[in-house]
């Protein structure tokens, strides 16, 4: 089934318990799958293929660069991206209902509007194609021995125990897994809420219309309303209609605890977006009648237990998803591993120390920007001289793409670099950016040569390491 | 049963559950019986006033002026220090058994030895004398609800239900409270643990010896041996013995991990402490018997759910022991939430959120000093360097005691001044003694009177907002 020649199989019985069959649960099936191991996957919710758990909602997420080259390792991206829609640049709409436009990458790069229950599907259907892969649903975790790694699951009334040689825990930002982990010795752990919660709203498609007609707002794009202090997001789907999520404090002036009646949810929404108003499917109503949902990170050190129970995916490292990042990072835990597992020829013992400092790291790094991009989506994102920052970038990219990647496309089109690394790289570049934006009448002289004279002295004497380390390859 | 005039009661019957009798849930107790409060205070552990469940062992902390303030407003305070022993100066002892001395403050100014289980006994019998205050031992905390306040608790199979207007979880650094409340609604949590573990150790008394003639080092200081990445702690006890603590690393070079036989173990106790490996009571057995507990740090938000149920002490705040402040930090909580009930008349309303106010952000101060406190013994007290700034320090502050006090001073003996303003005046008067220590030739000069000149100056400078709103006052 493997379409990687570098792919090796175990060659002693090793069983794998993973708990979790979300996107991450189930492509680390296929992994381990392909690679000899017996892996059983469990699930406490019914199987989405046969029931439709999700009652008709399409929640979509971003998928970029890191997600498709893990998916592209198990050979799926290509049946995936039929479905997928490219999204080549945010479009901003402001409080008059002006329209501005910022391209994410150059050429045709994109980050992907995909369907997470599409995606979920999916990647179950390969692994089920795997022998050596069991799936079972409706089967709740409620014990693990972190020493035999024997995990417990139950049904109803019924329990069934079931051992393992070890155990993943890729049961998601509320992972279980992880909840009993905390029980074991010296496992330092933190979840930390953010001021904003979210709910969900729907544009919906133009009816009796078909193909691209069929989409109120421009398809292929990411769409923004910047408010400060709140924001609302909406991504397309194919069959028309926007996801939207409106992103809003919890408690304060303007929070989901304030706006309580009617009148002033109508007043909040005709105030703020007036032109999504129009396109929204009954925004006052879906806002009342939901409940804000909580965004939090988590951080867990260790991610592996005894060398027996690991964490992976959002049990790891649940972060924000104003990166869009969340299942790139899970996939790429995938991938990662799948690499240790072949390099270091199934020895777990090397194995689990190496995931474990491999993918901390990187994951911490995507935890922090991801949290920082709050401000930079729902503040920045409206402010002029952010723009131009964002200009003024682009241009010299262009101009030296060897010496500048932006931020943002390090973390979302660079897949091979490091997430930490980026995070490193982005501080000196800020840095180096605030000198820039110091330059007098920078707004008129942006496009001028010494500009970019500069910013390329800047960047030699900032980066003189790495880019000598570069020279030496 | 009261000695403070300003003490209110409560006009209502208003019942209150307390999880945990240790320290600082007896002083609640005393503290909300006093009031008026119907009181419920409940402990999983025997009643060590009638079984030992200590085991003859003798664990002592370090009681400041914060715990003796605290003490001292429920009257309890003469009875406790008539067991208690000053510590009036830390002594290093070096690798080659050289002593050194630092004086812990001026004139009177000592911590005290007290042992953990005499005084929560002491505060037990005080509970015991309200009314209001009933105590049940060998009852487990199973469940809370967080809505209604109510309680259940267990001994072997019964079950009791105990409803509550409002229940505090005083249960710890373990606390069940608290673990049951991350499952509350946006719980941020975390717990971090430290790279240290700890076993205790003893140093018996001089036998067929009576008085001070029982201890075998100076009776009144604490004792240590302070070598970088670990150290022994001693503190005396009234039958002449010492309690040693010994701080070690949990893996890595020289670890708990790694001192597993006992050759190593007795190479390591005579290379590093030779001077100790005379005075106490066979460390190479006791070393290699025990288990190494860990120490770790917790920070939550909030400390009160629902305006219902409120950590308090360490369940709120555990911290790592170095700066000799967790039970003192619980006691300060109990006697400040005791004002705030007085100063709101009993109005929960206003006395949940204001107790959350003033007492996490000190809680915070503490807990982050506590921290950083382990390279300050282990490491710095070893130093000459070190030494040397303190020595000026000292002087600075007898010569001008009014614009200087030292911050272990402002943490230990300025119980009025809250932890997190200690925090940021000893971070000012660090940048003020890094300009100092860089004066050449300062090992000779340092007792001249430009250096005092200089110092003053350099306060005036960086605390001139202070100066100029205490001169207002």
């Amino acid at each position: 089934m493997s379409n990687n020649a570098n792919i090796t199989q175990v060659d002693k019985e090793t069983n794998i318990t993973i708990a979790g069959a979300g996107p991450v649960g189930a492509l680390l099936a296929v992994v381990l799958g392909r690679r000899g191991y017996k892996v059983k996957l469990y699930e406490s919710r019914p199987d989405s293929r046969e029931h439709d758990v999700y009652q008709g909602k399409s929640i979509n997420i971003a998928l970029s660069d890191r997600g498709w080259l893990a998916l592209e390792s198990v050979g799926i991206a290509d049946k995936i991206r039929e479905t997928a829609i490219p999204m080549r640049k945010r479009v901003m709409h402001g409080v008059d209902g002006t329209l501005t436009e910022q391209v994410y990458g150059v050429k045709d790069q994109a980050i992907w509007s995909v369907s997470r229950s599409g995606i979920n599907e999916q990647l179950l259907d390969l692994a089920e194609q795997e022998s050596s892969v069991d799936l079972f649903f409706n089967k709740r975790l409620t014990h693990i021995d972190f020493v035999s790694g024997c995990a417990s699951f139950s049904k109803g009334k019924h329990h069934i125990e079931v051992d393992a040689d070890y155990v993943f825990g890729a049961d998601g930002a509320y992972s279980k897994v992880r909840r009993l982990a905390q029980e074991t010795s010296r496992f330092s752990y933190s979840q930390s809420y953010m001021p904003q919660c979210y709910i969900e709203l729907t544009i919906p498609a133009n009816e009796n219309e078909s193909g691209d007609a069929r989409f109120k707002m421009e398809k292929e794009a990411l769409h923004i309303w910047p408010r400060k202090d709140f924001m609302l997001i909406a991504l397309p789907n194919p069959d028309g209609t926007f996801t939207c999520t409106l992103f809003l404090n919890y408690e304060g002036e303007v929070s989901f605890n304030t706006l309580k009646k009617r009148g002033s949810v109508t007043a909040f929404f005709n105030d703020y977006f007036s032109d999504a108003m129009t396109l929204l499917e009954n925004p006052v109503d879906e806002f009342m009648a939901k409940t804000a949902n909580p965004l939090f990170l988590v951080n867990v050190d260790p991610w592996v237990i005894n060398q027996k129970v690991a964490l992976i995916g959002d049990a790891a490292h649940a972060m924000v998803p104003f990166y869009g990042q969340g299942m790139n990072c899970g996939f790429e835990d995938c991938r990662e591993l799948a690499e240790l597992i072949d390099s270091h020829q199934h020895d777990w013992k090397k194995i689990f120390p190496a995931y474990q400092a491999q993918r901390k790291i990187n994951a911490d790094a995507i935890t922090e920007l991801a949290k920082r991009n709050f401000v930079e989506m729902s503040e920045h994102a409206g402010d002029k001289l952010f723009l131009l920052r964002k200009k003024i970038e682009a241009k010299f990219h262009q101009i030296h793409p060897e010496l500048w990647v932006p931020l943002y496309s390090m973390v979302t089109f660079c897949p091979n670099l490091p997430y930490s690394q980026a995070l490193k790289i982005g501080e000196h570049q800020q840095e180096i950016m605030n000198q820039i934006m110091q330059v007098p009448n920078i707004e008129n002289c942006w496009q001028d040569d010494f500009i970019y004279q500069k910013l390329q002295q800047l960047v030699e004497f900032h980066f003189k390491d790495e880019l000598t380390a570069r020279g030496d390859k």
